[in-house]
């Protein structure tokens, strides 16, 4: 079996598995923030893990605010942001590429609070264009709100160069967002270098258990509480914390910046792998091809096949990828990020993700350059469209 | 060990670690979203869940949106029904002992949005006086936005009759949330039957893994996103789902529903404690002694003697006990619960919570008794206050 679907959500690692066996057998259960021993002991557990994972993502632990995923941390930084009756600057420059979980706050308040969304332009290798984001932040600084662009995009895994951004948006004291989800734990990122003032993580993408996350925030207290709770986080983030989601994202963090070295070795199979499929099928679209990518994602289309009739393949290999982002995934459309792309509908329905993990590796992909050519050989006979 | 803190939190369930041991190693993770079979079978696995949960709690499995807990739960049906620019009602009719997860989110309402709020008085009891709220409804019914009561006090273990006000809420169309995170999993209750609107439920306090939960909505459109990720949740509650909470969630509500007959052996098993304790000393105050309880919760206080010097006592005897709700452990004053109740502080400080689960009784009784007593011959005879 080969997972290939690591944008989507990761296995548990094997050393979180083995941790949460062990664990679950300790009998150290109970509320951290309760006075008797058990409680302290997680919550000294807890402010442990809050200095393993500040190391590995450069940051101070105090910065670090803990919750249950990126989803939550998009809407609770919008909502920092946005959802203050003295904010005059009205305008957000934001990516036409970011994941759902972001687009849908930005629309809320858009519609609920009469926020103007400016969309950067995106070259057609899935980049944001760097110059015309400039040209945009000149233009608008002064109403500015935010600046909102991902790190890496997770169907193309393409990474945006926000270090050419972030400066402009410094020197005017625009609050910069970035979507960290799919960079934290699976690419270099160092949230200090970085310069950016807010940044979110996912437990599930990280090989912890799901349900857990936590957002970087560059002054945690300009973080305004959207789960109120009983004061936990300093106040910042109500609710009991979830301790075990707390501890796995701290293994798998310290795990992935032991490992960060095979990510070169994962990239340089990527590529020879790119290259085969080019070989088998020269009119195969490899999105973002000349740009700067996650070291394990491709995202590619037979022109002519169908994304799914593929994905139906590869499982009969005992492959697992996706045709797009999982939540879209239910949708035969082009994805908006490949229509930011520009993208035509023919290339954008056949669209498959293999996105792969720095565990796996040359073995894994050519299996998937094995069942990818099978899987072309047949459809290409019986083109869906 | 006597774990006697099952009102902050509760350990795994045996059967959720078991579970638990085998499901880690099942290889099944992947995003519920994803169309291929792995995804696919994690998201029948949430709706199998859904189902037997909402048949544990008396509702319609669509009437369940599944979240990160309670204190997100609260904060969504707050903002669901007040963070609405159309509404016109400003009054909310609240409970002043409320966890302190509601009343937070009360708070912001009250300082942000401008909304009043009313407290319902309070007996000696610690059980709200039904006839004075409904005089409230009746004299403010046309400015109600919503009322809102728990059904059973986290610290005294009160038992709060909102069947009593509920019709009248109905009558005049007051949406009625109860806080239901101390009685879903430890207590009879029926969502449908209940009447009221929103309840909420937390993992953690059903023995299930830290981190999960779920509103019930009588009319789940009503609910108003709070985190929006990618249209999880059938849009109310984005953020990919955190199954593996789910999965025990289902298994942990099972077991109580498989169990309930053994609340009425606990509540004996208290009952004949708590006389026991009355013997040992007969100025001790047990709060909400008239009231119907929580089967497993005594709230008590030795006049004169710290909670925390009993509860250090209690952990010398390997018992794990608070002083009060977790969030407010660290305050040494008499908390707001008891203040309602119009105690003294001289009481109010000397509190110590003992709060037991359906799968303990008389023999963590008697070990309690044991230790009390030790605590209080070695306690009284050097007063602390």
């Amino acid at each position: 079996m080969i997972y290939a679907d690591y944008n989507g959500s990761s296995p548990l690692l094997p050393e979180v598995s083995e941790y949460l066996t062990k664990r679950i057998h300790s009998h150290l259960f109970a509320n951290p923030n309760a006075i008797h021993s058990m409680g302290q002991k997680i919550n000294m557990g807890i402010e442990k893990c809050r200095e393993m994972i500040s190391q590995v993502v450069g940051c101070h632990p105090d910065q670090i605010i803990f919750n249950s995923g990126s989803s939550e941390g998009i809407a609770n930084i919008f909502h920092s942001i946005l959802n203050l009756k003295d904010q005059t600057k009205k305008k957000i420059i934001i990516s036409p590429i970011e994941h759902a979980a972001v687009m849908n706050a930005a629309l809320y308040y858009k519609e609920e609070w009469a926020y103007e969304l400016i969309f950067t332009p995106i070259t057609e290798d899935g980049v944001i264009d760097t110059k015309k984001v400039e040209e945009l932040i000149l233009k608008n600084q002064t109403e500015l709100a935010m600046i909102c662009i991902m790190s890496a995009n997770n169907e193309s895994g393409v990474i945006q160069p926000i270090d050419k951004i972030v400066p402009l948006a410094q020197k005017f004291n625009i609050p910069f967002f970035s979507d960290t989800t799919q960079t934290i734990g699976k690419h270099a990122f160092h949230f200090e270098k970085s310069g950016v003032d807010y940044a979110v993580v996912s437990s599930h993408k990280l090989g912890a258990l799901v349900g857990a996350g936590f957002i970087i925030a560059k002054n945690p207290v300009t973080i305004k509480s959207l789960v109120f709770g009983g004061g936990q986080e300093r106040g910042l983030r109500g609710g009991t914390q979830n301790y075990l989601g707390i501890e796995t994202m701290a293994i798998a963090l310290k795990i992935f910046s032991e490992r960060t070295s095979q990510l070169l070795q994962l990239k340089l199979a990527r590529e020879n792998f790119e290259q085969e499929i080019k070989k088998l099928c020269p009119e195969v679209v490899i999105f973002g091809e000349k740009a700067d990518r996650l070291a394990g994602t491709t995202l590619l289309s037979f022109p002519g096949i169908h994304g799914q009739a593929v994905q139906i393949e590869l499982e009969s290999h005992d492959i697992f990828a996706t045709t797009s982002a999982a939540c879209s995934d239910n949708q035969p459309e082009t994805s908006k990020v490949l229509l930011s792309m520009g993208v035509p509908d023919d290339i954008g329905r056949g669209v498959i993700r293999l996105s792969l993990s720095f565990s796996q590796g040359q073995k894994e992909y050519s299996s998937l350059a094995h069942a990818l050519k099978s899987a072309y050989t047949k459809l290409s006979k019986i083109k869906s469209y």
